[in-house]
This record gives structure tokens, sequence and C-alpha cells, in this order.
């Protein structure tokens, strides 16, 4: 029996998704799906949930719901994490303080003000949540889909978790997407990838062996409209196309998030996840009405790497996935040690990710900047060094372009007095 | 249309078996085999057991046969190199040599004199095989199976060949027999292997999650006579089986070959290669004769990785497979560089190689001295240095545990001499 | 005898420094002072100054000028360069075309805007030095003075020149004023720092075996006018004081010139090193009139290294410096390949690199950045990509903190215009 | 004031050298030598004789003698360990026990069986003084002397004590030699050696600018004795002259030791170690007796580093010494983390490796032999593994060219019982 715990499983429209996946295969023999949030409602409709799926998709999962984490991992062979702390209330905090420094946010979860503060409130949950895999399910996979992803991955695998790896399907929706720009059906499309979470680089974009950039160059030109895409921009000035959307790019790089006249531009929704989050809180409550009510809910396949790694290491099925792991010279012009997204081998023996070498120069020297962010919020946490706060966000591009260091202390000031309770004592202190 | 070269197709038996394993796919879309053989007898007999081959199994594909190497090659999707330098003349040379001062050898392919004057004799034909895919096919994959495998694809990748890969079963083997050994279905085992080509190392061993080394220690513990073989006695010094036969893998290290007490105890066939010389060429004769005849061939599946390799390049259907290549990054305790066999990814993109991390130091420290004899041949060739052909010796285990430095010199002085017609003239120097 | 050639020798109070070191030591022996510059004026100006030198300081040098470099390197010892491609010209189009885009810059020497169109400049020159080196004293140390420094020494390097070092005197006088500081005497002050040239970090500040880390926050804590200094906000902020002037730490940072609040608070003085320039030209005019008129001229000792390193080369003298050398191994979070400074040993073996380790991660954080646009200028020019310029400019951390891409672009266009002429023609193109 | 432990000071005659050296001194200002040993009459020796060499050179240092170690560390800045566990009695052991299975050895104190079980020994010792200086002198520079040099400094290291670095003379020597052998004075000789300890190679051996390798093979023409040396029979082969005596060279190889017709063609003097062993008896003795009879005692200066190290670190004067430290950098060719000989700065801020980069191929590759045995020592010690004992001894070159693995497990076992006392309980186990 394979038994899979869900962490945060009240992420519910998430939870819904994998589990669609994983139900959807007909070999993994018996399942047994651990459900933990420290939600009870959260945590009850994701459970009825996951009984309607498995019954729609004709599966016969066994199902437990815990409000004790340490009671759902017990003897798990994989850890989903998908927690997210503080939820929107925290969130909300991210963008509204620095908004009235003046920094802009689009999603806010990946670096920047609200990626370090995600971080820096996620870590001590991470923490416990490593405890107890070491206790009581230290071979087990631990997926990892919470954000900020390379801080996280890197946090974890500093706290010793054996196999750990972070999930994103940012990467597949690019290339998804490339392939439909240039005209090219998506399974004939090859692809090669790498860099940092949220901002790797498409370094091999080909058809019959021929690269399609000079096809996607043609779109562009015909289609003026398209330069005002940030993910477009810094194409066709990098020479790679990044991975991810265009307002979540605009967040890693100091070039367009501080100008106004770039936010017009490149029609850059400054505060987007706000709207998100709002959307995700009307998703979970229809589908909490609708276990409750008795009525169906919807069960739509998802192309997550998570049911498709379970399914790589339970029954042998080689696959390629891109994961988040720790830079063990993967990629050679990254630091050593900083987490990076590469391809991964997954068979039965796991996540095995393969070695890329070098990155082209502009394309490693912009990853360079968010892994200096980083190494200063992972060293923050386990040196508890509050001053490294700071560092982070003075190396921070988008931040560094926007304000001045003593509006950066204030504003660090400021926000680890609003997430005071859910920060590590140390890192609570006014500087 | 994909086409694929075999160089040295003239080795009839091993091209029979790789196309028979290829006409098996039935997804490959049509295909051109592009047969080069120098020996017009055998590449006539290649080109027709692949005629045959292709009707037993229903294929169509297209087949030349070319004395011309860069012919055979020219525009090339594959290039599948098995060619044998010398061939059976040189192969006594050397053992017959070598045994004349005392050096016992078993295989002589891979390390220790024959391995090494095998390279140096090897290398200037590479070198025109390199100039000519540069020429006619840079992005052809050059899947190599001639021996020493090692040296041969550093050297490969030290001219810029830009894809290429050195396959070998010996793993695959290794872990089959090793499963029956310990009664559990090969299917069902899960394995992880890694080090250099044929004295790689089982570093995971596991069935249902659990190592399966206690249940070949009980074996071993049940049967003496188990004890008798080197392998058996490596893996129970250093914790870890090697991936080579225990002939082969005698000749890699200095402690069996030069006792005489140690070739009884271990039952080590020195010479036996010279006996296997005379099967291949009793079975390439009888492979001439029945297609001269127009009778059947045999059409043997194999595993080999290279159909495997082209079919998930081809296809895009991922495989694990083990490769041979540089370690940049692969192998964090062998030297970066030298060429390190571990797990690849292969799928649309080509082979991708896995990093493995750190090997357990006491088979790391043998690898140690398996490439510094590799690390001393490629330099010989590449500095044209004929003096780091006698410090390759030095340095090689087997060798320098047998014979004086003044015979090591006097025996290569020998060899130059012996093999003079086959090697770079820098080379021929007798020193 | 031992031969030095001053390249760029009408840098007439630069060489006149050196020479009076020099000619103060007892035991060089004897002494050729080989001049050359391409202008005539400053040639001999240079050459009648080091004659009144030699004679007020009782040496008897030879000594000669040359209009021809090669003819001026024949057979030297040791090559000290001081060049300044373009001269005030085009130092003046680096301050105002960026000025007119909104950039400010203090003196532009080292990265920016001003840093990078200086290194693509002086590269050409630097490639024919390279060139007649290795025609005529491959052996011979070129001692580089120019800037920008790391950059330079970075591309001779690329280009082969085999004992190359880069010398400044920034780490020597912020000790020394550091000591000041803190009213302890300089020589009883042990210090280490590391880093790259112009940004390196005060790591070890001691005395008696104690930090006097904390004697300087006295310091700074009783004067308030203290923290009106970019590298003491810097210090106070990262925890490690950086070895340039303020005004000159200010430009590799995003954090200080794009804010007019910054350049208040800090008292920066934008524009700074064109009056400097004016200086250097009224100093050269008063020098070039007093050897005229048979005046004689400022014969003031140094503390530069190059006489010390030549000295210790050639008398077998052990002493400490720092140098600008690749980061081969030296300092462990630092990409390998670009050029750090560290301490030195140099003795009669000639300049040899300590390996310092692990930089502190803030400081290693922003060394980062100046080392990404090392990187990608270095890279314009050994791949003649004029997008790699364009791509460094956006890597740089005070330009893209103040400017947008199209900006960015913009400008460049009009430097690669203004500056034609010194470029090479590949990177002349408008993008 | 400045406090120097020696540990082991027992070892009076080189007590006595040390101390002549520094006391010759007249800048190091007041000292305080505190001498401790476990052998009261030892300690008591070296005390008097301290004060005896301290009279005859007119200096007032502090003596003190100690029984307990933690009181002689107490507040020191350096720490000489001079140490030799087990004695004469352990040496003998080191020696006879080998020699009845064949195993030939001559010092015994470096590599092979002598020097593994010298490390195994020792290790619990130097535990405990890492213990101490962690404890009250957690600063002092510890100056290692004893043997394994290499394996002790790698085991001092991995035990966390910081400023650690290890001494031998053989480079200086071997210079000196090499020097008069060609006939230039050593002042004007200019080399670079590197390596491992005892295995290091001299790179460059230069005067006036040019290569003196020429000179010394025109010696070794005119004088065919000089092929009976072991390290000229190295040079000649590999190119690189040894920086060991040719005894001492003999034993990290598998040529020359294992071969009844090596040991009279190259004159090696098996055995050899156990001949000073008596001498050493002998010269304390005399300098026992001297003492205590209030007998001069010689004060004969001797060039070792430690004194000089000294005197650079307290007057900040600069030397270029020998040392042997942890491989982080230094040189790229041998594994990281090992312990290598290079090249250091000393001055007031310690010891300073340099990074000397890529040894000779054929010189890295036996220096790889030299550190596969200390790898698998140093982890036997750290991991209590009593098999890695067994597998460095079949990593040992000249074991496993003269012994088959049962006899080394054999050996191996006899060792441990014979040691049993002053080994690691876990490390007595026998296989």
């Amino acid at each position: 029996m394979t038994r899979i715990a869900f962490i945060g499983a009240g992420s519910v429209v998430f939870t819904q998704g994998l589990l669609a996946d994983l139900f959807g295969f007909d070999d993994l023999g018996e399942l047994h799906i651990a459900l933990h949030d420290i939600d009870p409602e959260r945590l009850r409709t994701a459970a009825s949930a996951a009984a309607v799926i498995a019954t729609e998709l004709g599966a016969r999962p066994t199902i437990s719901a815990h409000l004790d984490r340490r009671a759902a991992l017990e003897g798990c062979d994989f850890v989903v994490n998908i927690i997210q702390v503080g939820m929107n209330d925290a969130t909300r905090i991210d963008f509204d303080l620095p908004a009235r420094y003046g920094v802009r946010q689009t999603i806010g979860d990946t670096l920047g003000v609200g990626g370090v503060f995600r971080a820096l409130r996620t870590f001590p949950v991470l923490r416990g949540l490593a405890a107890d895999i070491a206790a009581v399910c230290p071979d087990a996979w631990l997926l990892n889909y919470t954000n900020p992803m390379a801080m996280n991955v890197w946090y974890l695998s500093a706290l010793g978790v054996r196999n750990v790896v972070g999930l994103c399907h940012s990467v597949h929706w690019t290339m998804y997407d490339l392939s439909e720009l240039v005209g090219v059906p998506f399974e004939e499309v090859r692809y090669l990838a790498g860099g940092v979470n949220h901002q790797s680089w498409v370094l091999r974009f080909e058809h019959g062996g021929e690269s399609l950039y000079p096809a996607l160059d043609e779109v562009i030109r015909r289609d003026p409209e398209m330069l005002r895409r940030v993910r477009v921009d810094m194409y066709r000035r990098l020479g790679y196309y990044p991975t991810e959307t265009s307002e979540h790019s605009s967040e890693y790089v100091p070039w367009y998030l501080p100008h106004d006249s770039e936010i017009e531009r490149l029609r850059l929704p400054v505060g987007e996840y706000l709207r998100i989050v709002e959307e995700n809180v009307a998703s979970y409550e229809k589908t909490r009405d609708a276990v409750k009510a008795g009525d169906p809910v919807p069960v739509e396949a998802t192309m997550e790497y998570a049911p498709q790694i379970i399914h790589s290491i339970v029954t042998g099925a080689p696959r390629t996935v891109y994961g988040n792991v720790v830079n063990d010279g993967l990629i050679s012009n990254l630091p050593s040690g900083s987490v990076v997204e590469v391809p991964c081998l997954v068979d039965a023996l796991g996540v095995q990710p393969t070695a890329i070498g070098v990155l082209p120069a502009a394309c490693a020297a912009v990853n360079a900047a968010y892994v200096n962010v980083n190494t200063l919020v992972v060293k923050a946490a386990l040196d508890q060094d509050p001053r490294a706060i700071r560092q982070a966000l003075m190396a921070d591009p988008a931040t560094a372009a926007t304000l001045t260091v003593d509006q950066i202390w204030a504003l660090c000031n400021d926000l680890v007095v609003a997430h005071s309770n859910l920060l590590d004592p140390e890192l609570r202190a006014v500087l």
C-alpha cells in the first residue's frame, strides 16, 4: 500500500486536482490518502471532496483526515506540502505595507518583500514538518508546492530532509503556450529549461531538430502588442525565454515595476495576487458548499508533477519532470548549494536531477541576483540573524531599485512587527 | 527518416543483435542503416545479415554499405561505434608480450597493458571519426561501444565531439545476476549503480523498500564456493558489489592477478579473452557462411542500450540507461573531467546524465586508480607524450604490483614497436 | 640587469611616484627603465622627469623612451601598465551622455556605464599589448594599474598573458584611514581584506589580538556626521567595511546614486572625476613645464605595490601585497574564473595569491552583482557580442536602478556611436 | 607576552633545536615556554635543557613544566605538537609484525602499515589535545610536527581545530641538496614545490630565470651511481623531483620495496627507522645526563619553520614557508578536503596558504594513491569503522603490491591486537 500525506490539504482546490490525477491511475495499487490541515472546516471539506472524487473516478482509496500532523505523516511514502502559512491576512500585509513605501508587487510569493516574508513565516512550520518527517517517515519523498519554492526547498534541505523536491508547473505551461504561439503541436516540441524556480530559461525549443526561436521572433515581429509582455521583453534582450508569466517575471528584476512608464507599457497588474486570493476563497467556498450539499465537485485532471512522480516511483515507469533541488553540480555557473530548477529523471529510485552544465551568461547573471536573496533569507533563519533579512532586501533587485536603504530597514521593521506572531522570536527584532 | 551509421559494422554478431532490437520497434518510422567497415568481406556479410534480419522481422529499412566512412556518416542522426582496431592480431600482442614479463591479463580491454595499448591504437581512428562527424553530422549522437570505454569517451569528448555517450551492459547483467542470486524477480528490483565503466558499484539494491544486501550476505554465507569469485571477495571487503564479472574485475586492482595463490583460489582464467576472440571469429564465420548460403541467421534481441536510446530520442519515450560521460558535477569525489558511469535520463532531448553525488570512500579510492591511468593515457595522446604511456602503466594497479619500473619501461618499448603501425608516430618512441 | 617597461608612461605623475620608489631601493642592481607612450610630448616629459628623479635620488638607471611599444617591451622583466585609452575626451563622454539620461556617476572607472565603456575601449589596446608581450617578453610580470581593474585583468588573462596581476592601493589606504579613525598606529594593526577591486571587505581589523570594529562603532556613535559617509552606511548594514572611498563605493550598488535624497544625505559628489581629470592635466603641465625649464620635480615616495613587487621578485625578500587575480580556488563563494582581490605572497617566485575561503554572505551578494557586469563585458569582447554590452548594463546595479531597459539600450547606442573609433568594429553595432 | 606550549616536549633533542631558534630572535618580546610531557623524567630533562639553552643564548624566557596538558596550554598563542604516541615499543611492532608477512618498510611513519597504525594510535591523543585547545586557547596556532603529518592535520581539522598547520623540513632540505648537486648557491635558487607531505614535487627549480633541471640531468648523466637513488629514479620517470629522501620516498609507491632486485639496485635500508630510534634514545640519554651533571648542552640552530612562523606572526615580518593544510582550492587536481603541502605566506595574520593550481598529471596520480589511504584512515577514525582500516591498506600502494587481501586482513587483525591499548575501542575489532 502506498500512503500519501497532504499537508495543508485544506487548500482544497489544489488537493482536488492532485487527487483527480492520482485516482486516475489504475496501476498504483492500494492508496491511503492522509489529509492534514490545522483548519477543521477546511480539513472536513477536503476529506469530503476526496471521497467524492474517488467515487466519481471509481477509485477505492483509504482516506483519513488528521488535525495532528504527525499522525497524518506516520508511515507515509510521500508527503505533498501545500501549506500556506498566515493565509490571506498575511498576504495582504505583504502587499499593503510595502505599497505604502512605494514598493509594487504583482504576486509577491517568490522574491521581493512578499517572497522574503512568506519564507520567514513558513520556515518555522517547515521546521516542525521536518522534525515530524524525521520521526515517523524519514525516507518519504517530500513533494513541495509551497512558495517561495527555492527558499523553502533550500531550508528543508538544510534541515536534513533527505528526499525533498520542489514542484512547479511553470516550465510546462510556458512550453505549452510557446508551442501554441508558434503553431506547433505541443507533443512534438522538444525543450530544455533550467535556472531557478519562476525564473528558468528556455534553453532549447525545437521541432524536428530545428530551433523554434526564429518562428517565435517572427510571431513577435508581426504583432507589436507582443512587445508589451514582460517575458517577451526579457526574451528579446536576454536571448532566452523566461518560464514564468509576465506579471510574475517582472518581480525578480529591477527593470519594470519601479517605473510608472513600464507599468503602463507592459500593463503590469500591481496587486494582482490579492485578486487571486479572493478567487481562491470563492473557489474554496463553492467546493465547501457543494460537498456539504452532497453536490458533485469538479474532477479535473491537472498536469502537476506530484501524481506523476508518485506513479513513477511506485510503478517504475520512467518520466522526465522539472524539479527544484540543491545545486550539487547541476548548473555550474550558479552557486553550489543554492536551489535550482532542472530536468529530473524519475523512476523507481526517485527523483534524480540531471546536470545541465553552464547557463548563458546573461541568464545566470539574472538568476544570481535571485540566489543572493535566497542565500540571505535562509541564512537569516539558520543563523537567527535579523540583519540578514534587511541584507536580503538590499540584495533584492526590485526592492533595491525602489527604496533607499533607510526605507528598506524601516519597511522591514514594520513587517517584522506586523507578522510578529508567525516569525521566529529572534527575527522579530526591530533594527 | 532516422539515419543510423554502424562504424565497424563488420563486428557482425554485435551488429546483428543491435539491428534485431531496432527492427523490433514498430514506432521508429523510416530507418536508414548505413554500414561501414574497412574489411570488404565483413562489410558484405554485415549488409547481407542486416537484410535477412529485416526480412525476418518484417521491417523495411533502407540498408547501405560503405567502405568510405564519411559516406556512411553523411547526415546521420546516430552513430554506433563498434570498431576494433588491429583486430585479433593486436589483441594477441597485448597478451603475449606482457605475459613474457609475467603480467597476467584476463580480458585486457579496459585498463592494464591491454587496455592502454588498445586505447592508443584506437585513438587515431577515433580522431578520424571525430573529424568526419564534425564535417557531416555534427549533431549526431555517437553511441560508443568500443573499448576501452572510459578512455575512448574521454578522448572523443576532448576532441570536441558534442553528443557522445559510452554504452555497456555490465550494470544491467550484474543486476540481473544479483537478482537471480537472491531469488527476487529482476523487474521488482530497484538499483542504483555508479563509478567507472567495468568498475561501477551497486550503491542501492532493494526490493519493496528494503536492502537486498543482507539476503546476498546470506547466500554467500551458505555457499562457501561463492567466496571464490573476485567480485564477491571485493564486495565483502569494500561493502558494495562491483558491476563487472570476476575475471574482468580482477584486472583493475593490484590484489589478485599478481599472486599465484589467488589465481588458484579465485579460479582466474588468465588469457581468457584469447579464447573469446576465437569464438568471435567462429561466430563471424558461421554468419558469413550462412548469409552466403542464403541460410537464416539468428535474430536474437539483446538488452543493449543503443537501440533503446535511439527509440527514446526518436519517440520521446523516457528511459533510464547507464551511460559513460564526462564527470561534470556527476560524482563529486571522482576527478572532474574524467569519464564516469551514471544513470542517465534519455528522452527526446538525448542522453542526460544524473548527478549521483558522493561515492563510498573505499569505492572512490579504487576508481581513483582507474582514473589515474585514463588521465595519463589521454594525456599521452593529446600531448603526444610517449613518457605518459609509461607513467600510465606505473599508475596501473595490477601492472605496478607485478613489474619493476625498469620492466614497465622495457615492456612499453616492446609494445610500441610491436604495435608501431597503429600508433601515432610520436608515440612510437622507444625510451 | 632588470628591465622595466612603463606602458602609458605619459601619465607622468604616476610614473614619477613609481620611479621614486624604485630608485629609492639600493639593492635592485642595474635597472633599465623603458618608457612608452603614444603621445610624444608626454613621453619626452616622462623621460626627462625620470632622469631628474634618478639624479635627485642618486640612482643610475638606464632610461629609454619609445614611441614603439614593442621596442619598449623587448626583453622586459616587468611591464607596468598605466595607459588611459581615449584620455579626458572619452571620460567626458562617459559622464555626459549618461547624465542626459539621468544616470549619475562619481568616478565612473570601475563599473557602471563609465566602467563598461572604459573597458570596451581599453580592451583593443590590451589585445595589442598582450600580443607584444607574447612576442618579446612572455615571462614578464604585467603589473596592471589601468582601470577597470577587474575587467582588464580578466581580459588579459583570457588572452593568455601568463603573469598578470592588478594592483590598487585602496585596501592599503582604507586600512590607513581606519587605523587613524580608531587611534591605533597603522603599523600595529593587523588586517585581512578580500573581495573584488574597489569593493573588497575588511574581514579582519585587529590590534593585539582583539577586533577593532567595536572601537570603530564607538567612533561612529560619537560623531553622527560619520553616518553621512557611504562606506560607513554600508559598514553598518553589511557588517564589514568596504575598501573604497565613499564616492567610489556608491557607484557599485543600487542604493545611493539614484536617489536625490541620498545624494544630499551622503554628500555624493556627482561628476567628481571630471574635476580630478582637470587636476591631473594641471599636474602634468606643471611637471612638463618644470622639466622643460630644468627646474626640480617633486620626488615623493608612494606606497604602491609595483615597486615593492619588483623588489621582492628581484631580491627574494617576501612581502604581502593585495593583488587582483583570477579566482581559481581563492574565494569559494565568488564565481570561479572571475577576478578577485586577495592578499598575495610575493617573493622570488612572483605574486602568489592566497586562498581566503568564504566571504560573508552579504558581502558576497554585493560582489556577485559586480562580477555579473564583468562577466558580460568580457564576454562582449571575447565573443564580439554587442548585445552583451546591453546585458552588462542591465545587470549593473546603479544603472538598472535608474533607467528602464529601453533607456539602457538607447544609452548604449549613443555611447557606441560616441566612442566608435576606439571600439572593436563588431561592438559598434546599434541595436 | 607570547606563550608557546610544547606538547611532547620530552622529545628533547627536537625541543632543543626549536628553542635555540626561538631564543636566537631578539625581537620576540617576552616569551613563556610551557613544556608538557607525560613522562616526568623526560619533562624534567626538557625543562633543564631549555633553561641551559636560554642562558647560553642570553635569553630570559619564563619556562614552566607541566605533566597536565591543559595547564600547559592555558592561554597559549602557539602550540608545538611533537608527541610520539607509543614511543619505540609501538614503532617496533609497526615494523616487526608486517615483516613477518613480508612487508618491508624503511621509515614507516607516513603511509603504509606503519603510517596507518601510527595515525590510529595518535588520533585519540589528538582528540584530547583538540578538546583542550578548544577549552583554553581556541585561537592558538597549532604547529604540528607529529607524523603521519597529512592524516594528523586532516583529523585535527575535522575535529574543528581552527588554526592548524603541519610543518616539515623536507622541501627545504631537498632544495638545499639539489642546489649543492648542481653547484648553485642555495640562496640564489628559486623553487616551487607542492603535493602532499613527504611526496611533494619540485615544480620549479631555477637560477637566474632558467630551469636547473637540465643541469641536474647532466649531473645524473655523469654519475651512474646517481641512478641508484629512488628519488632520482622517480625524477627521471615522472619528470619532477620528489621532496623526500630515497628511503622514505620508496614507501609510498608500489614500485620498489616489494622487489628484492630493487632493494639491491637502490640500496634500500629496510628497517632503517629502527636504527634511528636507537640513535634518538642515545641522544636523549646524552642530554639527560648532561643536564643532570650541569654540563653544557648543544645549542644548534635549525631551519625549522615553527620558530620562523612564531616570529612572523609576532613581529609581522612576512616569510614564505611550506605548510600542510586542508586543500580548499589550493591544488585543483587533488581531492578537495584532503591535506596538501603548499607554499604559505606567513605574516601577522598567520599562515596563509597560496593556491598553486594544477599538478603535473603523473605527480597527481602518485599523490592520489597517498590521499586515498589518508581518506580511509581518517574515515576509520571519524566513523569508528574498523573495516576502513583494511580498506586503507588495500589502497596503500606498497602494501597492496606485496600482500594478498587475506594477508592484509590478517595483518590488520594482528596489529589491532598488538596496539590494542592505544586504539579507540571500536577500532580494536578483529574482522
